[in-house]
């Protein structure tokens, strides 16, 4: 494909780009295939010769969109969000471009340099504790994950290996004697990650990666699904019977259930009752509500992490305008990382490197080589302005709370089951028999769990809108969220009609 | 920024990318710039309202282009490529564009279809064993994960839960019993990976990351860089002798620093000798030389990975014409991924999945969420077909063998020091009193060291070619790769001329 090919091919995908984003809301939101459909559609093997733009393009239309599920549709309602905008596309066009891998700053001084910059820009714009802009005394930063796994995953490790060593260190160790190397992992076998129930995956998933042990916090109804600080510490003594060694800790703001908030001043407090729990690494995971800091009105939550917190992940690609992936995670003391993740080897090294006065992001992660991920968030965040990415977030909370009004206004077939908010509403359908007055607080009921799961499941089936069912301490849930760039209120309006007629039907049966 | 000002701007963009593609071949190939250039170039905080594209636009040609190192540079000649393509650009237009975090099936079918059938298609044109198709009889199958370094982070801690597992039921020990708790720790505790000192970092990372040890082979000059299997044999029974579990074993197909291929066939034939060395779950890092295998004269090598080997990757992003990031990974048996890293909460759950009809490909790699990178791989393999892919590798590997020709016509200033190959010549510097005949090996030479290493600084300081030195076996030595799609036999004889005139020049002072 040469200049002029390429620059037809550009220009025809464009338009054909515009024109999907405009058809996406008239399209069915998950697609009505079975699985296999797209193998009797593609060659087995790739072809011998070239083949021109024209026939690919036209493949992308018959052959992949029909079996996409479309999240950018403002009919998907699942999950939480997962957004793209036109800037931030530009930023992918230009970030392919300009390829490299960008291990070191000298690999390409740009892409390191401008991804420092721009994470300030967005702890600033997030009004985050100064301890983790890259100026900060404690010597912070913020790097660009390609996913929230990836950051709880890294932290974990990075957790463990501060950890192991302080106890060797406070046990007269010398580093690289192999006793130290035993020890270690005599010490490592004893350690424990610990997060809330209700905590995304990821935080068991990471404690898997980095070979420890992982002890979760039951979270309960009555507290709102929220960890407290009481039955962390119940968890806390568990481990200290049992011989075992507390080191990580996440802290949810924003659980994948149903987006509630643990408790950090409580469980702050609790951690400052034994020296050993102070030693635990506390990591905030903010991964989709974390972007309502954006807006002046939540930047109260923020101040808990001032003191107490080692680091904290939000998604920018959830709720914050840019695509997937762009997952910003930062940290009190970047040393914490780069003590556990440097191996340089000679081919590695350079005098920039070899001197720290540079910053190699490959040490702050997994993956050695990354892409050049800081354009789109500067393209985002300079496109919108502060205000318009406020602008977004309040108005999508907006029609959160209206989708809960909704609900509140049909109490005799619906009812809320956690507090809603951040767009997000958590709602079941009522067990008929039990219809009248309100309860304050909803119960395990083997017929409402029937009657909603129907509900769901015949709400999806039929493609209109796409939500999430989950169970929510013992209690069969549905979720609607409403967040991506093409939200609107008659959309979120007719996602209520559906949920009422279905629920209607369904009783009615 | 709405439809109109998108198609504007994209279509300016697009425009602008193809300048700079034609440009790139003057421009200096690493910037000269100081640490920090760009801090004072951008505002300290984002701005709060909007801007326009044109503005954009601009900043990325005035502050960002002057600090980029370009990768795509025919005078790029260092590490080893990182490529970027015309079909592969669009393959990113669209997948940002059907932005979906795609981490199970129902997430957006057509991300994970394609990529089962685009995985399938790059394994048959490098005419991996059957045993990596997705359809083979042990249940095999590839997945793109971001780089190497993750694949190898991926495998590593498969690897870990496949080897403990089996230790553990073979102890008649139960899983989820507190007993297998506690002993799976002790017995991780012993575990240790194992690769050559010539394996990428990320092997040692990859342990590093898994939380187990690492012991690498040492390679000499003598084998030219290649792992035997006498030297492999001597740390496995060193492992024996202090009590320690081998579980993990890396062999390279083209070492970091001068591409050599470890002794696959001596290697395996090693770990037949003890029970317990046949239990060492083998991986194949073929991240870079591994593109080879498209050309019909290299895939007499993939014939060692039908037996004895568990898994294979290889970076399509280095030399394979698709941009960072395409890190193909497969595995013999794709139950080795799930069983270790599958831990799936009701809300990622759904029918299909449970049923195991579809892959989930959240099982196969650390990160959850992923983006439809299959769709790039598609674009690229049809744009350039077969025969383009051969043709690509063909000519580069033909200009690293004209490149090695060259050094060799001046034996009397420099010599070659591994066995050139796969576009890379590795050579260094005669010390000039040793000049004249040549000796059939190279061995340490601190004279040669110091010439080396400056001709190496003063050619990277002019900015007209970019290379990379390494040591290797105590041998100080520069690399020469060119091999990026813009890669032309003028730009090769250009180097070999300043290497050339920059070592007379530094013989002379």
């Amino acid at each position: 494909m040469d200049r002029d090919q390429f620059k037809t091919a550009a220009y025809s995908a464009i338009d054909d780009i515009i024109k999907y984003f405009d058809s996406v809301p008239e399209r069915r939101v998950v697609p009505d295939i079975q699985p296999g459909y797209l193998r009797p559609l593609i060659p087995e093997s790739p072809p011998d010769e070239p083949e021109d733009w024209a026939t690919i393009q036209d493949d992308v239309d018959t052959k992949i969109k029909p079996g996409l599920t479309h999240w950018q549709s403002p009919n998907f309602m699942a999950y939480y969000p997962a957004s793209v905008t036109y800037p931030s596309l530009l930023g992918e066009m230009y970030s392919a471009t300009f390829t490299a891998p960008a291990f070191n700053w000298l690999c390409s001084p740009a892409c390191t340099e401008m991804e420092t910059i721009v994470m300030d820009w967005v702890a600033k714009a997030l009004a985050l504790p100064e301890c983790f802009l890259s100026t900060s005394e404690t010597h912070g930063g913020g790097v660009i994950q390609n996913s929230a796994s990836d950051a709880i995953a890294t932290i974990i490790v990075a957790a463990r290996e501060r950890r192991v060593r302080e106890i060797l260190l406070s046990e007269g160790l010398e580093e690289s004697s192999p006793e130290y190397e035993d020890r270690k992992f005599d010490v490592q076998s004893k350690l424990v990650a610990i997060a809330s129930d209700q905590t995304h995956s990821s935080g068991a998933k990471g404690a898997l990666v980095a070979g420890t042990r992982f002890r979760s916090v039951k979270a309960r109804l009555e507290d709102n699904m929220e960890m407290t600080g009481s039955r962390l510490r119940e968890v806390l003594e568990k481990c200290d019977r049992d011989g075992l060694t507390p080191y990580h800790l996440t802290m949810t703001f924003g659980t994948t259930n149903c987006c509630s908030v643990d408790r950090f001043a409580e469980i702050k407090a609790v951690l400052q009752e034994k020296p050993a729990w102070q030693r635990i690494w506390v990591h905030v995971d903010a991964a989709y509500a974390g972007a309502s800091l954006v807006a002046d009105e939540w930047q109260y939550i923020a101040k808990d992490f001032a003191e107490g917190v080692d680091s904290f992940n939000m998604n920018m690609h959830k709720w914050l305008l840019v695509n997937f992936d762009a997952s910003v995670l930062y940290v009190r003391n970047r040393l914490d990382l780069t003590n556990a993740l440097d191996i340089t080897p000679v081919y590695l090294r350079n005098p920039y490197s070899d001197m720290g006065t540079v910053i190699d992001y490959r040490n702050w992660s997994i993956s050695l080589g990354r892409r050049f991920r800081a354009l789109k968030i500067w393209f985002v965040m300079r496109s919108y302005g502060l205000n318009g990415m406020k602008a977004h977030i309040r108005k999508t909370i907006g029609f959160g709370d209206l989708f809960a009004d909704l609900v509140r206004s049909r109490s005799d077939l619906l009812e809320i089951v956690t507090k809603p908010g951040f767009a997000l509403t958590v709602f079941r359908v009522k067990n008929p028999a039990s219809t009248g007055e309100s309860t304050e607080r909803v119960s395990p009921d083997a017929v409402a769990d029937s009657v909603t799961k129907k509900v769901y499941e015949l709400i999806n089936s039929r493609g209109e809108i796409f939500i999430t069912s989950t169970v929510i301490d013992g209690v069969y849930v549905i979720r609607v969220v409403s967040a991506n760039p093409l939200a609107e209120e008659k959309y979120i309006r007719k996602a209520f009609d559906i949920v009422v007629r279905t629920s209607e039907e369904v009783l009615q049966e």
